[in-house]
């Protein structure tokens, strides 16, 4: 049987064919540029990495390309469409309606409108991407997978914020928390690990990559996330501020002459390991720059490293027994140092890296990297939201 | 030696008269009103506590009031203002400047000015009770103590924000930390209750009144606090939000067509406890909401002791080994089931409260309040700010 996940953002469509048989990856690429002039698609079928450049007006446009690519009779891996069981999609935000995945229905989608006003800019990518799928592949069933949907079960304590209760209730703002597709897939593999059933384990998964959370599990469900009402919240990412005090929205506001609109899409965009190091984004570009003496490099990467480390205790004390952490995400998998640096004096806590194994990992491997006194385990292991999209889907269409 | 302390707000003026012999306080009392039509002096000298209304257009006025009463005939405390030695002022925002108590000279006040921007309502009234004094005790050596210097030890990576990192240094972006004046106090005070130099300690000093933050104290100087640029970071406080996703302050003024500023005042002043509870900012009045049933109000309790465990969390990580745990301020004296459920399941950190001495404090004294077991200490001590600045500015005047 074989599942196509899709993942649509506002000028982007990445898709995985899935043989769940043996949950192979049997083709994978991205459209991108949609609608922009240059738009192309990069994918990998049967041979190698292709990139071929195609117009693409929109996402039904570049739907039609990757069913064409993937029923191609040369490079091909499916004979028709027919072959496609069903589309697992990946939503962002499944707000106050969404507590697991779904099949997609007229009241699904109608739900799903209801909450285009928390996240637009995500709503409208994600439902191109829906509607896409339902125009040309009508008879497919197609499923919501959210990456909130996982944060559900974190009580009010941890979901609400301290503002007023009329006005969080009215506009719904509250902490949603993001990733949970990452977060729930680690904890998974980290129970298989560990031979235990996951609802038996207090866990904290550490996810990061170009955004990054850190979730708190107490018997196998989530119970606070350091995401919270958008993916600004908690950790320092690429480009993103992280936790600030809101005061310096204001500040911000008034001395640059901005709208807080404004200055909150430059926290999202400008700020964050970028902003502070003035290098990149991109944590191999900052680990350069570091190597070469570059202060700023350093002070975001030290920056990074302890922020880690406190929401890792914050959790530490959430939680009162953690059986072990996880690091994830393309960050959290092969940043040695950060996780050597997260967890370095936390030995009193029960927590002992074996910081040799650390930092001489092979990629995409999962591994137990404590010690064997270590009270906490540590484990890295990489993540896969598209394996996890397909195996819902699929769960959800044999019922 | 006798020394005058003052607190200026913008419409009010704290005053106490220590005789430092003792460190007895001989005369205390707050002009309140200060500007307005119903300006009026609550006090107490020798004998009862008085409150007697008075024409005080400003600071100045109310200085002079404050000085008749000291000096008064009948119920005054000293002969003539020629018994008080120096003036010590409270200053909240001492910015990237004063990283101690200084005595005022011309440079100092400049400087001072410099500061105003940071945090103009704080310093204007600051300003007016040190232009106040100067004016009616132009002879008297005048002190300020500043509620951020004690943070000033925080290293780079703790006081950064995630954010441009030259807008952090053209706008003097960063955390400042407050309350220093009140940590400082109970950490040395803990010190001395457990014989110990402060400077071989590390603490976690949580300081909870209407307003409140937590200090993570290293060989006793203080790496990092709960407060940011401004007071409004951190805890949920009797009307301050504390931390949130910066996006809901853009939210929230998209949504109600505010300004930034006017959604930062709005978090300021009717958030927090009161905004959650819809009850009261003032814990008493929370607890008896709580008590008869009303679910916000225990929610709003609940957030609070949930964030106060989760910051004890992060700073025990930060610390690594941390010696003593110290309540203090007007909630972190007296709210018992605070302190027992913020460190409720810390136990496998060695963090062992004991909940019947917790349960049954009287008020007002220094109590050890964990068990023999417990290898992290807990402590309840009451602060004492003004004792601080009348201690720092004695020593300042004998140099």
């Amino acid at each position: 049987m074989k599942i196509l996940v899709i993942n649509a953002g506002s000028s982007s469509l990445k898709f995985q064919l899935f043989d769940m048989e043996n949950e192979s990856v049997i083709a994978k690429g991205n459209c991108e540029k949609i609608g922009l002039p240059a738009s192309f698609i990069g994918y990998k079928t049967n041979g190698d990495k292709k990139e071929v450049a195609i117009k693409m007006s929109n996402h039904v446009e570049a739907l039609e390309n990757v069913l064409k690519i993937l029923t191609d009779k040369n490079e091909g891996v499916i004979k028709s469409l027919s072959e496609i069981s069903a589309c697992g999609h990946r939503v962002v935000q499944g707000g106050w309606i969404f507590d697991k995945s779904v099949l997609v229905t007229k009241k699904v989608l109608k739900d799903l409108e209801k909450l285009t006003d928390l996240s637009p800019l995500h709503a409208h990518a994600n439902m191109a991407g829906i509607n896409g799928c339902l125009k040309v592949m009508p008879k497919v069933p197609q499923v919501l997978v959210f990456d909130t949907s996982f944060h559900a079960t974190m009580p009010e304590k941890a979901y609400n914020y301290g503002i007023k209760y009329q006005d969080a209730e009215k506009y719904h703002i509250r902490k949603y928390g993001f990733h949970g597709t990452s977060h729930r897939f680690v904890a998974n593999e980290c129970a298989r690990l560990m031979k235990k059933k996951l609802e038996d384990l207090n866990l904290i998964t550490v996810h990061m990559g170009n955004g990054s959370s850190i979730t708190a599990i107490e018997k196998g469900k989530s119970i606070d996330t350091t995401m919270g009402l958008t993916p600004l919240e908690g950790l320092i990412m690429g480009t993103r501020s992280g936790d600030l005090d809101p005061s310096v929205v204001s500040y911000l506001a008034d001395k640059k002459g901005q709208s807080a609109s404004e200055v909150v899409s430059y926290l999202n965009k400008e700020c964050g390991m970028l902003g502070i190091s003035g290098v990149s984004s991109d944590l191999r570009e900052i680990n350069d720059a570091v190597v070469k003496g570059n202060k700023r490099a350093k002070l975001a990467l030290d920056m990074l490293k302890y922020r880690t480390k406190k929401f890792i205790g914050s959790y530490m004390a959430v939680l009162g027994k953690v059986d072990a952490i996880v690091f994830t995400g393309g960050v959290g998998e092969n940043q040695e140092d950060l996780r050597e640096e997260a967890l370095k004096g936390l030995e009193n806590y029960g927590i002992i890296l074996d910081v040799k194994k650390n930092s001489s990992l092979p990629r995409g491997t999962n591994e137990l990297i404590s010690t064997k006194k270590s009270k906490v385990k540590v484990y890295r292991i990489p993540t896969d939201e598209e394996l996890l999209i397909a195996r819902d889907t699929l769960e959800l269409i044999k019922k």
